[in-house]
């Protein structure tokens, strides 16, 4: 463990990619320091691509290994540095845990972050053109549907998979933080779903999110205000 | 562990969903009685939506409670089951078949599985027209690449995360199973990949998938075929 924690992490990450932010979000609550290097992923480099393969980020450097995939990163990182635990001790409750990590991943990602800071900034940045009005209006639909099957669970728990905080709510904080970013969150629509976020963002481990800033995005006043 | 082994299991699945197939070769690897039942997925009824608020296959019941995401599944019946093991044991390893397991499930769905088996099979049998040809000559392309990703792979490698037989082989073989259904996997452009998949298609874990038939797409004669 001493040697794994010894070895310098570094992070290729960009600063509104959700999945960058799941796993800053992992290393800041278990104390892993790490340097952040900022990726413009989508002009890969010769460089960038050795790194990974798959062209995607984030990419954790950890010694002179690169690792891809933010889901298989946060199982590595939880298993070299079990402390504090973003997964809980029996097999049902982790199983709720990567069930939700799922869900925000792969479910939320495609139905509403895609489609909302996909065309709002990743094709402003990428110099890809103007919004598609009809992915973003099938964005701004879904997330209310997201937003009340968190209500629900969040109505039958403290976090989002059980009584504990775990990677489920990361997976979720790191969505819906980007979204904020962008002024896509409707935090009147459910109490319940505000005061979690309000609970997370006040977490020493998110102040390095609330302090992104995107230049041609100007961070708007209520994203890193803990009283929002 | 004789709690979980003594609850019933069924599994609501498709026979050409290859989450559903990743989670069969899981449970016939460790030897777990399961019940099969088919789910016309994209017909959803009120029964099978309260199993997965998700709509999505494969939906596994163990006792009274429904699972649902197949990487989760996975990761679950690696716990309640440990023998034989589809994850190696240092944290370095396991996360090498996990990005594999993101590798499959994600990109490789993505770009291949979906745009094949979905043009060719899904839209068929849900009713949604003609095979869209953009689609099906990307996947196409598409498949070249990661066949030639495994084979360097392999080529390092017994398996394909490693020297051990992992959830990673299964997540690939789930994928090409399926399109292999279809006859769209071309065999030789590989000797390193034909070879793996010969070895992995001649498990008994794979007999289930090797019987699998679905109306209007006759088998192929090769692909059941150990000697293909």
């Amino acid at each position: 463990m001493q040697n794994t924690r010894a070895a310098s992490f570094r992070l290729y990450h960009f600063p509104l990619s959700p999945f960058s932010r799941k796993v800053r979000l992992s290393l800041a609550e278990k104390r892993i320091e790490v340097e952040l290097v900022e990726e413009r992923y989508w002009e890969p480099d010769h460089d960038f691509l050795r790194r990974n393969p798959a062209g995607k980020i984030p990419v954790l450097k950890v010694g002179n290994r690169h690792l891809a995939e933010s889901a298989a990163i946060c199982e590595y990182l939880e298993e070299i540095e079990p402390e504090p635990p973003l997964l809980p001790q029996s097999a049902e409750a982790r199983y709720e845990v990567r069930r939700l990590v799922g869900w925000f991943d792969d479910k939320f990602y495609h139905e509403v972050t895609s489609k909302l800071l996909g065309e709002r900034v990743h094709k402003k940045v990428m110099g890809g053109g103007y919004p598609d009005s009809a992915n973003v209006k099938a964005g701004a639909r879904a997330i209310k549907f997201h937003i009340d099957y968190m209500a629900w669970l969040l109505d039958q728990r403290r976090w989002l998979a059980g009584n504990e905080l775990s990677l489920a709510d990361f997976a979720a904080a790191a969505q819906l933080s980007c979204l904020d970013y962008i002024s896509d969150v409707d935090w009147n629509r459910s109490e319940t779903v505000k005061d979690w976020y309000a609970k997370i963002k006040s977490r020493p481990a998110f102040r390095s999110i609330l302090a992104d800033q995107l230049p041609g995005f100007p961070q708007p006043a209520h994203y890193a205000d803990l009283d929002f």
